[in-house]
């Protein structure tokens, strides 16, 4: 049973409403793109700030643009919820802005019902999680869970503006940012809502699922090089076809990630030299991009991989050579955190399944600060970063029930 | 032993400097470009036109600006032997130029030495073979063997010239194209010599083979359709991913055709959408070129590769269609000519293998005016189509021997 003050289709209908208003603030006039300092990113802050305030929370725009609603007095230890507002290019409303909602009416309600915990809240509201408009990484989220680099304040976006006045020009102040960081030693911890931008919630039938980890991700340009011939004339026995060659190292990458719970591996890229349709390949280049729950699952699978490819090339005469250019660790949530989001689910009457996130989130960067948690909410046809993206609305009221939940039992946890 | 009246070395070095000559006469001044027609095909047509007249015979450029070389009277029965002296933009000197020399030096040197023949000798020089400049296909050989397509008189090349004014500007006669044509009743056949353009001979480290069959040719363009997701959150087993079918699918056709003798199949392009490092692959495009020696077994080898991209297509639950846009039946070699050609190599020494041709010749359009036979001659790494096409002049030597052995072994075949 969940101890929110209110129905669950009273927070779905409230939520829906906010994230249909805040999804109309855009800079493009036909679609939703809200990039990080942005006007639209000013008046979407603008328009959360004032619904912290609503909620009861003490709420303001930081140095790095991002919005903050802070239930509780200051010097408390703080228990961080939230998400993001930026968005890509024709985004879709619920990616990060359901994050900061779930997280607002959760708080809200907590501070309504007069909980005692304790600890403060503080719903964040990221601007630059996307990193579509400048070269960063998590750059607002950095400035308060520590590590921002401040060689980011001098990256320029395609008009050639510097991220430093794009940031003075928003209200924001680069001279603060330092001061932003929040001290570990009161973090408690931070619990974040996403949609999954993935199927497998929806495949199972469940509105919501406990992330298990940020998965680590690998990225790979490979190469492999044969001998070009004449379609007609070359006999398949004298041939080095370097595309029959990736064919079979495309397939040895689907079976290796495909054997190993919660990988993935992906060739999303390849082409043919010199491409036409009446010469054998000689060279083919291809991408992968791989990821695992853990560091060491994600090497031992792109070892798995780069020996297969090794072996396939050996077999045929050909030549294979792998360049990675991406490596990022796993980022794991936290047990406890996971433990509460479980239980916190089935007092809401859901059985919450952990899975791992293959996608990056504002949890990475606050992960330096304190322990994460995270709470996917499924989408229809795990589609995201697309203005299709959709999620039902009694899903809503679910994951702010949810939250609700997991603040109460972190405050348990606590003494609270 | 040979009966050729001069030492093999002799004609080698003859045919090496004459292919030398040959290949000096271009349109372009750095590389060599002799398209059908053009001012340098003339030059080279008039150099043959005289190299024949040397050897004895009466020769001329005809209406299609073929030259003909004529051993022996008018309106007796006539074996034709050559090849084409046209070439691709930035060609090597042996292709086609190779049959010209070696059929003229043959028919010389037969002529020379006495030998009675119960036929005339014909040799050719086609201009139209390689069907660079203009849209045809074999014009000018078909000119000759029946089957001209007077719509090619029409057709225009990149500079907007038709044929029909190009080939009066050279010296040719549209008008009398349709009474080149020879009278089938008296073509007791076409013998043609060739570069392999393929690996064979070389591996083989044979320097003649036979030609069996100029190879059936197939081409589709094929589109694999699945469904395109995020690479790091969708799990594999909820994946349609059409690069991986596409892979396994490349894999079938390679194995289909190796299962063949003389089969082959290429996919020679390839394309992934979206093509982006962390997206699986909604849809991919490929083509595939099969090419059999016998239309009937590429038909078998064409329903095998269909059946087996849709059977991986359906177990993946992926979409499959399959566009042909080329099928050229096979020109199945005399049996008769190519018996003479082994019988001939191995009076010259040589053990000839029997060898299916993958690329089209002159003999192709021959084959509607009399049996035709082929004799191929190794080249350096099968390389052809580029300037560093080359034959090792000792082979040359070899293959004039065999020429001349064949046309006798033709003059007793029937009864001379």
């Amino acid at each position: 049973m969940s101890r929110s003050s209110r129905p669950l289709a009273e927070h779905a209908a409230r939520a829906a409403a906010m994230l249909a208003e805040l999804g109309r603030i855009s800079d493009a006039p036909d679609n939703l793109t809200r990039l990080y300092l942005s006007p639209a990113h000013r008046r979407a802050a603008d328009l959360v700030r004032g619904w912290m305030e609503e909620a009861g929370a003490r709420a303001w725009i930081d140095a790095a643009g991002n919005v903050v609603g802070r239930f509780g007095p200051d010097g408390a230890p703080t228990l961080y919820c939230g998400s993001h507002i930026d968005t890509v290019v024709d985004a879709g409303r619920y990616d990060g802005a359901l994050g900061v909602v779930a997280a607002l009416l959760a708080a809200g309600d907590i501070a309504r019902s007069g909980a005692e915990l304790p600890f403060a809240i503080e719903v964040l509201a990221f601007g630059d999680e996307e990193n579509v408009r400048f070269p960063t990484s998590l750059s607002s989220t950095h400035a308060i869970a520590g590590g921002y680099d401040p060689a980011w304040l001098t990256r320029r976006d395609a008009d050639g503006v510097v991220l430093a006045e794009a940031l003075q020009a928003f209200g924001g102040d680069p001279e603060a940012i330092a001061g932003l960081a929040r001290d570990p030693a009161r973090a408690i911890g931070y619990l974040e809502i996403h949609i999954e931008q993935g199927p497998v919630l929806e495949r199972a039938g469940l509105p919501v699922g406990v992330v298990t980890a940020i998965n680590a991700a690998y990225r790979a340009d490979c190469v492999v090089r044969g001998e070009a011939g004449h379609a007609g004339t070359v006999p398949m026995a004298l041939r080095r076809d370097a595309l029959a060659g990736a064919a079979e190292m495309v397939g040895a990458i689907e079976r290796l990630a495909a054997d190993i719970p919660d990988a993935v591996a992906t060739v999303g890229r390849i082409s043919a030299m010199p491409g036409a349709v009446n010469v054998v390949p000689g060279e083919v280049s291809f991408s992968i991009d791989a990821r695992a729950p853990a560091d060491a699952t994600l090497a031992a699978l792109v070892a798995e991989i780069d020996a297969a490819c090794a072996s396939v090339a050996s077999r045929r005469g050909l030549d294979f050579a792998s360049t990675p250019f991406m490596r990022a660790p796993a980022t794991a949530m936290d047990h406890g955190l996971q433990q509460a989001l479980v239980d916190a689910a089935k007092r809401v009457g859901i059985a919450a399944p952990r899975i791992p996130s293959g996608a990056g989130h504002d949890a990475v960067a606050m992960a330096g600060l304190c322990p994460v948690g995270m709470l996917f909410v499924r989408c229809a046809g795990g589609i995201s970063h697309n203005p299709a993206e959709s999620v039902e609305e009694s899903d809503l009221g679910i994951a702010v029930a949810v939250m609700i939940e997991a603040i109460l039992a972190v405050g348990r946890a606590r003494g609270g």
